[in-house]
């Protein structure tokens, strides 16, 4: 398996990418492809002692930027690192590409101008899987379509599905729409229309809705949603949890008996940390197009660019493009 | 000042709701009626040394119910304490309505069957306010209206400005929407369009979107939102703190050491506790409609009816109804 990694994707790139690609190639026997500044990256290499290791460059003289605008990057920068690692996917010369970039160019680059849609795709969608209980869950989609329609989140439930059978090994996962509560009236008119229609599909294991005190109690598998909400739920809970944290902290520090109490519980509090870091997970696949892309954050520290790599790894050997382009053939051959 | 209180509101009906009402009596000079069942409420009562205290009682003789549907309950329960008690103040005979029941029935009976729209407003809008920082700040709409227009979102702006100003004493309120980020094509139609209208709007200290992490270190004073989101994104921060402080409270219990730990920490864990309980604020002031309503959380305890009806206090003492119709009068009086 070849994996191409984005060297120039983080925001304190290429030191986290690097050496998360390098971690990674320590895990397997793939190759690990860095695409990025050539010179940049074998500065950063000759840090580590490769020996043994499958690494290569490929070089791209360009980098996408934070301020770079999605609509432009194909056009103004055709040769950066982000637009030739998906190449490398869409000539068959990587199985799949990471990148801690940019990630509205991510998405534009790689629905429109390099990997494209799956046939039959209507939305691609960008999809993240969180811990919860020791098993993952998939909310989809996380903000790669603010405004979205019922047929979509219809298809976000079946890409999602597939990530969760393929990728993470759920037999029949659960699907549930996000919603605000059960009640008589409640729910969005996207939420009661994607209920209807998901009721309704063959095939679909639909539990009804959720609301995210489920969602992370685990009652479902894959957790629909429009990316508006699902950015919005994701980035509240991150919001909270950061915030409770650093009170946990101020409070831990205090003075020299609550330090005491802080060494004591430092095993607990850890073990907790990490149920919620989101760079043990990775970083978010974006579902639909014609190759495995994962997305991590661009704070990601070089294990979330590790733990993306074997995101990756995973969807190729759980044959992921190829479960999406058999699940969703048929559902809408327009290509609209 | 007379506030009326629904006994018959919360999950528990009526020990917090009495309990609350007699510690918000003993806060202050005002009269409290208690509305529903006369018997049960007088049971209840009796628990107390109400010596000195203005408390009245005012018989319903039905119960509105989570099971109740809010479309019908003005045709079917027309003697609930809750219809009952919203009349009082359409009547005059109190000056505002604190409930814990049925937050839809609430919703429906205020707009729809007693209270009636504020003429001008097009809806009403269920407010929530946070503590952050020793600061309160203003989230609206919370869940009344699942799908919201523009002008919706510019009137919610309007009437939580001037909750701010009347109810916590925030002058000149910073307004700000609630977004998915501030990058190129980021946030919905709803919020682009909202965004317009805000930044147009005369006298409106309009300063932009936050992420839910802004809002949370409190970047704006009041944070507009349509109700499917604004009630998705406080109970996604809602789930995670309720999660975290059960994982923290494992921890904490692991063994006898951690105990240790426990007992040294529990002040520290304590304020932390208080800053995020939602009882500690009260409930929804629902903005919009002829009166001041408070509508509590169904798993209310006393402390939170106690609040709701502290709240309740301020906003007639800081003329909030008088504050709402100034502002929205001329906003749109087709009153459509």
């Amino acid at each position: 398996m070849r994996i191409a990694v984005d060297a120039m994707g983080s925001d304190a790139c290429p030191v986290p990418d690097v050496d998360g690609a390098v971690q990674a190639a320590r895990q397997a026997n793939d190759t690990i492809i860095l695409v990025g500044d050539q010179a940049a990256i074998e500065r950063e290499l000759a840090k580590y002692d490769r020996q043994g290791l499958n690494l290569e460059i490929v070089h791209a003289s360009q980098t996408v930027d934070m301020h770079d605008k999605p609509s432009q990057v194909a056009r103004t920068k055709r040769d950066s690192s982000m637009m030739v690692g998906m190449n490398l996917v869409r000539d068959g010369k990587a199985d799949a590409f990471v990148t801690a970039g940019n990630s509205g160019a991510a998405l534009a680059l790689a629905t429109l101008s390099t990997l494209r849609r799956i046939r039959g795709v209507k939305r691609p969608a960008l999809t993240q899987s969180f811990r919860v209980r020791g098993k993952e869950i998939v909310v989809t989609d996380m903000g790669a379509n603010a405004d979205a329609r019922p047929e979509w989140l219809v298809q976000f439930a079946i890409m999602g599905s597939a990530y969760a059978r393929c990728v993470l090994g759920t037999e029949n996962p659960r699907v549930a729409v996000l919603s605000n509560g059960e009640e008589e009236g409640k729910g969005n008119a996207l939420v009661k229309d994607t209920i209807g229609l998901l009721s309704r599909t063959p095939g679909m294991n639909f539990v009804g809705n959720v609301e995210p005190k489920e969602l992370l109690a685990g009652a479902a598998d894959v957790v629909v949603t429009d990316g508006f909400v699902g950015n919005i739920a994701i980035k509240s809970m991150e919001a909270v949890a950061e915030t409770l944290f650093n009170l946990v902290r101020d409070e831990l520090t205090a003075n020299p008996l609550t330090m005491l109490a802080a060494l004591i519980l430092r095993p607990g509090l850890r073990r907790i940390y990490h149920q919620i870091d989101p760079f043990e997970i990775g970083g978010a696949p974006l579902l639909g197009v014609n190759g495995v892309v994962i997305i991590g954050h661009g704070r990601s520290n070089a294990k979330g660019i590790k733990n993306a790599i074997g995101q990756a790894r995973k969807a190729v050997q759980g044959h992921l493009i190829d479960a999406i382009r058999q699940s969703t053939s048929g559902y809408g051959d327009d290509g609209a």
